[in-house]
């Protein structure tokens, strides 16, 4: 049975679910930063999905990309699936602002998260739910 | 009419073609780290890309990423679509062994390129085409 990480679950929240795969939202009020978590057991390349779990997943990272840009007015979205530390397969989809406060290198292992004020993550939250109600996968 | 950014031009090989896409190995002794970089012009987001060449990008980058895995027996793939500094799109796969000079953290904007042995680049040429060459898309 698929149980989330610890890591992950202790720094982000679960804003709901497509299809099967967890959207998270990472708390931490320097950038707003998205997690796909398929919740398949035993993954951590992401060529470890099978083959229509990865086409899916092409498809709503290409969505959860495009309408967080929209949202964000980005300068930049940044994807990523390291792993490095924490195995269990999850893709990054963080909005970057130039300016921010590690632009222009990634967001990854740099600093400390900060907290999100409530205005910060209620917006954030609302506009994750909006994000994962217009997701069709035709 | 599709050119190459500079940047990446100066700093990765020019293997072969996959479809539409250049197959790059980045100059850096430190990691073996390929570069998909689709001939299409004016695309910085990884969701820039039409659907069809998106669905094909997703199958090449997984046939990549499992395929170096193997080749080298990493202890990761890191996979990242970042371009905050060089905006064309262009996604990493990069082979992680656990010990390598960055690791666990990402190897992006971390320290300096270091020149690859000449038998090394050959083996890792060599390693590169046959990637191209058992690609198929069905």
């Amino acid at each position: 049975m698929f149980q989330i990480d610890k890591r992950i679950e202790n720094t982000s929240l679960l804003i709901g679910h497509v299809a099967f795969c967890q959207i998270r939202l990472v708390r931490d009020q320097r950038y707003f930063w998205l997690l796909i978590v398929p919740e398949r057991e035993g993954l951590s390349e992401w060529h470890d999905l099978a083959e229509d779990d990865a086409a899916f997943i092409n498809r709503l990272m290409h969505h959860c990309s495009a309408e967080l840009k929209r949202a964000t007015s980005a300068t930049k979205i940044n994807i990523g699936a390291i792993g490095n530390i924490v195995p269990m397969l999850h893709i990054h989809v963080v909005a970057r602002q130039a300016g921010d406060p590690t632009w222009p290198e990634p967001v990854w292992g740099r600093g400390q998260a900060t907290k999100m004020s409530l205005t910060e993550e209620a917006w954030r939250v609302a506009v994750v739910k909006d994000i994962i109600t217009s997701f069709s996968d035709e």
